[in-house]
């Protein structure tokens, strides 16, 4: 049974498994330096789809069953799947899991849905009301950009603190026993709007969210950052890195040693010119559920901190003027 | 501790209980039969805000502090809140919630919101994960229109199966102890998609998942209709709700003696000119936290089934031709 601890951390005393888990990726990743943590890139940005969407759909449709075969299990055995997306109205969750008639939880937590999906799959287990759940989420640089920004075919220019939507999809099926990694905590985070309103740097405008998140946990469970081997956010690129670096030094934590984030480990940023680094659902979402996961089963990783970032504004709203609510949830996940 | 039941149903046994609730709408809301149950009735449709965006996340806003109000209980008391709307990326909630600091766990179950939020804040305090959460959701008509269909400035002609997207929030605060009414049990949907194309006709994509959803419910609990006051759904409307019927009935189920839907109680058909009924995350919302709620604090109802649906579709998925599928989230709701 969940028990909390501080003002907002829930530990898991049952100690929900990741019994098995996928991540898919698009070209552009598989040409990265994860290439060989992936369960499969596609080359073919349409999947064999007639649109980018359907693609995205086919994208989770494919990262669900090749975490079911890692677990061995089946869709019929998971008794609730958490999922959500960037796209309007979620359609790449309802449309790529319609056909596995799993009970659905619709999730939207933008870029921090990994996160989001992973914990509420988690909760559920640790509490008995399920013994097997799934998690997921993605993102499809082409269904983002025209969706977001402009259509591919406009052209348009990037500046530097813009990141690169990663094409991906990660999956992972939490069961009330296995062999791990084992989800210990999880910390729900409170929306932070500190007023930006550059929808091209979505790392500041997430970064004090994290930075709240992180500190609330570190303070609930009276760890410090040298507790973990790592702490991962989630596509805060190089800009919110940075700032989130800041932020917590001014409150005198220095994460700099263990930090890392999803968006700075997917590509390349020398060569593949994806500027302050990659983003979207499916960043946080591909990089977990391949480099992380297998990091922590082969014992190279032992106990780290995975907070991902939303940023909770739509094309409207930026439109309307308004500045950028981040989001950030943290779970403490171990090898053992 | 949640119970697992059958092969879907979670019995919850600690009895989480409806804290405080209120519903707020527009104006032709205001006019129907169930004016004199809302918390309140907003003469102007923009709420006083810059755009309908913003007097959607308005409503929610104003739901939530009124249902805090009447529960005795603060923001800072309130351990999750889970919410969710149908605007793109769930602007209503993300910016209608900012300003009240509360642990922020995003939904997308479109009109379903109501029940899939009400049904997690449920179950997360009868696990112990929390002892006091709350749900909330919104619409907006006109802020619906533009985005799913047409500015209202077009003045498009609504075909006969058409429902009319209320303008208003429901929001419930769920608590370890309290009065009530009392969550009994919690059934969640998977997805069904039968083909229905007419985005003009949500009633009939939305009834097969609710014909899914109770059938499954009452055999995981081996109960009847007869066992129930009322079996509310969200927004099936006069099309949809007709189309449930027929569906329950050839499995044998005839739940017409029982059966009522929110999107035929908020409007008077014959006057307001809504076509098949009222819809949007705010139909079950608002009827659900007013005249429902009420009716089970007075034990004019005992012991209801309330199941909203929604239609997990975009204009996008619409546009290429995809077919929608629809999902339906039960709870049984009691007096005592």
């Amino acid at each position: 049974m969940p028990n909390r601890v501080g003002q907002r951390t829930l530990q898991l005393h049952n100690r929900p498994a990741v019994a098995g888990y996928a991540a898919v990726v698009g070209q552009k990743e598989g040409e990265g330096p994860l290439a060989d943590q992936f369960d499969r890139i596609n080359e073919d940005s349409l999947l064999g789809e007639a649109s980018f969407e359907r693609a995205e759909s086919a994208l989770q449709k494919m990262a669900v069953g090749i975490a079911l075969e890692k677990a061995g299990c089946t869709a019929g055995d998971v008794q609730y799947i958490f999922a959500g997306d960037l796209l309007n109205q979620c359609i790449g969750s309802s449309f790529g899991l319609r056909d596995y008639n799993i009970p659905f939880i619709g999730l939207y937590g933008a870029c921090s849905t990994m996160a989001l999906s992973l914990a509420m799959a988690a909760i559920f287990v640790d509490s008995g009301a399920a013994t097997l759940t799934a998690a997921v989420t993605s993102s499809h640089f082409c269904a983002a950009e025209r969706q977001f920004r402009f259509p591919l075919e406009y052209g348009g220019q990037r500046p530097p603190t813009a990141q690169w939507t990663v094409t991906g999809a990660g999956a992972a099926i939490v069961a009330a026993q296995g062999g791990g990694p084992f989800v210990q905590a999880v910390t729900v985070g409170k929306m932070v709007d500190l007023g930006v309103k550059d929808a091209n740097n979505m790392g500041a405008a997430m970064a004090p969210a994290a930075a709240q998140t992180i500190e609330d946990f570190l303070q609930d469970t009276g760890t410090a950052p040298a507790d973990y081997d790592l702490i991962l956010t989630g596509d805060l690129g190089e800009v919110g890195s940075g700032l989130l670096m800041e932020l917590l030094e001014k409150d005198g934590i220095d994460i700099s040693g263990v930090h890392n984030d999803c968006g700075l480990l997917i590509f390349d940023r020398e060569n593949q010119d994806v500027h302050a680094g990659g983003s979207g659902c499916g960043c946080a979402g591909s990089v977990l559920c391949s480099y992380i996961f297998n990091q922590l089963r082969e014992g190279k990783l032992q106990n780290i901190l995975f907070c991902a970032t939303g940023a909770l504004m739509s094309t409207t709203s930026s439109q309307q003027g308004e500045s950028i609510p981040g989001v950030a949830h943290l779970l403490q996940i171990t090898a053992r």
